[in-house]
């Protein structure tokens, strides 16, 4: 077993193709009304694979095949394909039908069993999604395939985003470099139909399937899982990594964290973009909680605080309303003391120790007035802290999911 | 024991001064900016009372002024004082001392002991609650006491409700009338700060204390604790009863369901009123959830579903989205079962049995141009089911709760 010298971990441009033996692309295959629909990922040798999925019990068709081919295929994947424009979702047989052609026609350009495919969805739920237009624009995206296209796969799998979102990163482990790239679709509603959140991430380094599995469990519970726009988790939700070891550096448990931290690296830029592209959203706002009684109870009070249509729309105004956290500290299920507990804005103390300082309210709204914005409650009860990311609540947001999908 | 004959349940016009041996008042005492601010309610005789009061943790003085007198007077009261404009919540030992203040000057004039009077406030939360104020206000409160000015005292509880909410029924037990009237106020933010939910019903019927607290209890579960504007609850909530026993009928187990039918229907018209008063509210929105595992889990779902940024916008754009409420369904944490769920948008079937029928979307688009609108989700797994009200979101829902409050 190799021990790492030295820790090196830099933040780089570009995304899944950044790392060696990638190649992707987006094209369009016309499911969109218009742009980019249609994104192919492969690897160029079989990948170690995982992925963490939606918990809705509404689970969409590529929900269900990515997860069956999966267990199939024991944890290897040469392909993702991930189209935009409809989600494929509560579509009954016919939509696990269309998944598996989608996953068949892959595995057949690329050369592979089509249980190392993996498939991915999301725009419009309960319309058909139509296998011929992917059958169209697969030839397109087999053509198109290039160890530069990264941006242009991470445009494909958009729907309303208002930018596309890679990130990517690179750590030296014993002396040789591990690159890990991502491309992430968010909270833009789709049509407007869904918030679905898709990211992809690869890598370079090769990992036992099992350490892969916990390493994007424990990461994206602490980076995709700690955000939230509004609360909603969709029906085709999911994160999928592809490890294909290129780098020729195999991680395990001595060089585990090094290769985790750079990947929450990855996958937190990811998120971040997530949020600040919500619809409507003109500020990220990091939500704090210490002083729980447990982690899960922190992180159960930041999540109420960070969903709580009064905090976000506070904000969003530039109120340093922090009465509105104390109350939904209060109700949000953990244990709680009003007299020891305290609210900050950035740096900023509004109450403390059972009493406000209203003094320092004008200090606190001059500092709502930026983008990224902090706040943090303590329960006054323990010594446990958690934190989550959202965004503000606009009149924009409801503009855009009230507007009729036609 | 006295069985009733004949049941009637007539509902009429008027609020807290309808039942025999209540007056009311409304009044300004200043603390608002402007209108009515002040209301006291007294029975002329002690009444049996009982109160729900909010689960929040962070408990307004006023609340556990009221919960403690109750506790001392054996579900005793004479009087109930409330005041609009502060919330005398998170304002710590100044605070308790002001609700204390309050009480003792209502005690004072009323001429019965301190723990025969209940307190209640809406307002901003944090900010100090004049006891000078109160105590001026006090003797117009007390001269302009009479049995016809129960519309007063449910104007003076008012924050930024658009409009007062009274209610009132007479019903028919053993020969004799007993009536039973309410007021309430609602999520109207105020000044906007936070949604307080209020409730104050009368009943010149007599009950033991533990009858009258368990109607009250079981009606307000099925009233007030059904209805959502934004999920939020606040410092300040509570539902107060008070049964003087002046019509001279004594509620006992063979009258109770006549007497809690007709509480329901009370407390059901000052909740919906609520509900239609929700700031920026346009629609009022009855979600009912049927097909579930368990009652519990059926109401479950239907506060996820009328608690969705995504159905209340879909809802307020017109858009017959009924994805939004098989995705909620399936992410609420209860028995879900796609292959047999369905949606309805009033009668119109939109999904049925794993497929949609998206041939009845334009009927469906034109039914939500109604101002009340009911839609219906089958969880396709049981038989239990249970029905909530809300209300859509609008922009000026926003508009309203990003204003800064200065």
């Amino acid at each position: 077993m190799s021990t790492p010298t030295v820790q090196t971990l830099e933040t780089l441009a570009g995304g899944v193709t950044l790392p060696q033996g990638f190649r992707a692309a987006g094209v369009r295959a016309g499911i969109k009304a218009r742009g980019l629909d249609l994104a192919l990922l492969v690897s160029d040798v079989p990948a170690t694979a995982a992925a963490v999925f939606t918990t809705n019990l509404a689970q969409a068709a590529p929900v269900l095949v990515s997860r069956q081919h999966l267990v199939r295929s024991g944890g290897q994947a040469r392909a993702i394909i991930v189209n935009s424009g409809c989600a494929n979702a509560c579509t009954g047989e016919a939509g696990l039908e269309v998944a598996h052609g989608m996953a068949d026609a892959v595995a057949a350009v690329v050369g592979c069993p089509v249980d190392q495919v993996l498939v991915a969805s999301t725009g419009v739920i309960g319309v058909a999604l139509s296998l011929e237009a992917i059958r169209q624009g697969l030839p397109l995206a087999v053509s198109a395939l290039a160890d530069d296209q990264g941006s242009a796969a991470a445009e494909a799998i958009m729907t309303t985003d208002p930018f596309p979102k890679e990130a990517a990163a690179r750590v030296s482990i014993a002396g040789r470099d591990v690159a890990i790239g991502g491309m992430a679709k968010g909270s833009g509603m789709i049509e407007p139909n869904m918030a679905t959140m898709l990211g992809f991430v690869t890598t370079d380094a090769a990992l036992p399937p099992p350490l892969l599995a916990r390493a994007l469990r424990e990461v994206v519970d602490e980076t995709f899982n700690a955000i939230t726009v509004d609360g909603e988790c969709s029906t085709n939700d999911c994160v999928m990594i592809l490890a294909n070891g290129a780098s020729g550096v195999t991680i395990d448990e001595t060089t585990y964290d090094l290769f985790a931290d750079a990947l929450r690296t990855v996958c937190l830029r990811l998120a971040l973009g997530i949020v600040r592209g919500g619809e409507g959203a003109t500020k990220l706002i990091t939500v704090t909680v210490a002083g729980g009684a447990s982690t899960a109870e922190a992180r159960r009070a930041a999540k109420a605080i960070a969903n709580s249509l009064l905090v976000k729309t506070a904000i969003h105004g530039g109120d340093p309303n922090w009465g509105r956290l104390i109350a939904v500290a209060g109700r949000a299920g953990v244990a709680f003391d009003l007299s020891r507990a305290a609210v900050m804005m950035g740096t900023i103390v509004l109450f403390k120790d059972g009493r406000p300082y209203d003094e320092a309210s004008s200090e606190a709204a001059g500092y709502l007035k930026n983008d990224d914005i902090t706040v943090t409650v303590n329960l006054g009860v323990g010594n446990e802290m958690s934190t989550v990311w959202t965004c503000d609540l606009s009149a924009e947001y409801v503009r855009i999911n009230a507007e009729y999908r036609t």
